[in-house]
């Protein structure tokens, strides 16, 4: 799992039927201290995330079917969380 | 999932029956901006995808073979959509 | 399997239902020497890790399943021990 | 999927029976373009791929082992295709 | 698959149970023509490989898994080979 920001979302009118109803978001990977790390990833919102919003992502498959409850769906990376706090120690 | 735009495709004679009828393209992954960010992949086409067009790739085995029905394609990424727009926030 | 350590916490409030006990820690990734990689990761605890401690990460789906005995935890990362020592040859 | 060339061959003595009867080829990855993109992966061979050809790479477990025709095969990457022919787009 | 070198061993006291009986190695991943590449994992022992022998690495958890001939082991890399010798093209 790793720690994004909601930087935008895709829209597409052909596409696999599966992304029919989903909303595609795309996030920017951070760094545990908040910061961007320069990479990014298409991710399946599940918890309403908005714009400019820390978030947790779970990058696997398997994973990402267990939360959209459907064992069938074609989706890697789903949205789980939205953080509220983050505590990282002074290094 | 990651965002890609088409650049070729390969051909080949000698090689895994699975293969046989599929459109085998070379896929330049993309920043969220649309820029190339210097990597590429080979993904089975299942969406029509035209050269130079911008697409949603699935990068996951057993997404893959969900996309394509077939339980026992040996295929690891799939294109599953072509991007009409994506919005990015300003950071 | 990666050698990690104990960088920090992330706490939700709005998440999939999944995370509500669990602990999330942040974790560094380290060089086999136990210095700081530059990467991180996001992983459940299962052994009680405490801050600033030199930990075994599990990083890949079924394996940090079947640690935490549930089939159907959307998980992908754990930490499955605290290191006493490691032994690095000369090179 | 990757676009690799044969550069060698691994041979082992001491090793899990499974590999006993397969050619472990190592495998140079390239750009798009045919150029070595400075990685490599060991991958078992299914076509007779020879030194210095361009090949495809399936670099994934489950489906590895899917071409090999044994679920229990304890191989990650295969090669799949010897490439005859590839098309880049002018970028 | 890729090619390591044995460089040390790690010791855990407080870990998974399911830990206790393994040897987990420290592995240097090496480029094809032996040299230190910079990376590094931790695999588990299956072939009584000793410090600074090159060896296989098999990198995916299901695979690790049959070769541990134990479908709950939360293992994702094993050490399934010494390599005696290996030819490198000249390129």
């Amino acid at each position: 799992m790793i720690i994004g920001r909601v930087a935008g979302q895709i829209f597409m009118t052909i596409n696999h039927q599966a992304y029919d109803a989903r909303t595609l978001l795309i996030i920017d990977r951070l760094t545990p201290e908040g910061e961007p790390s320069g990479g990014y990833l298409i991710a399946v919102d599940t918890v309403g995330a908005g714009a400019g919003e820390t978030v947790l992502i779970l990058d696997e498959g398997n994973s990402a079917r267990q939360v959209l409850a459907d064992a069938n769906a074609p989706v890697r990376a789903v949205v789980v969380g939205i953080i509220d706090d983050l505590t990282v120690l002074a290094s």
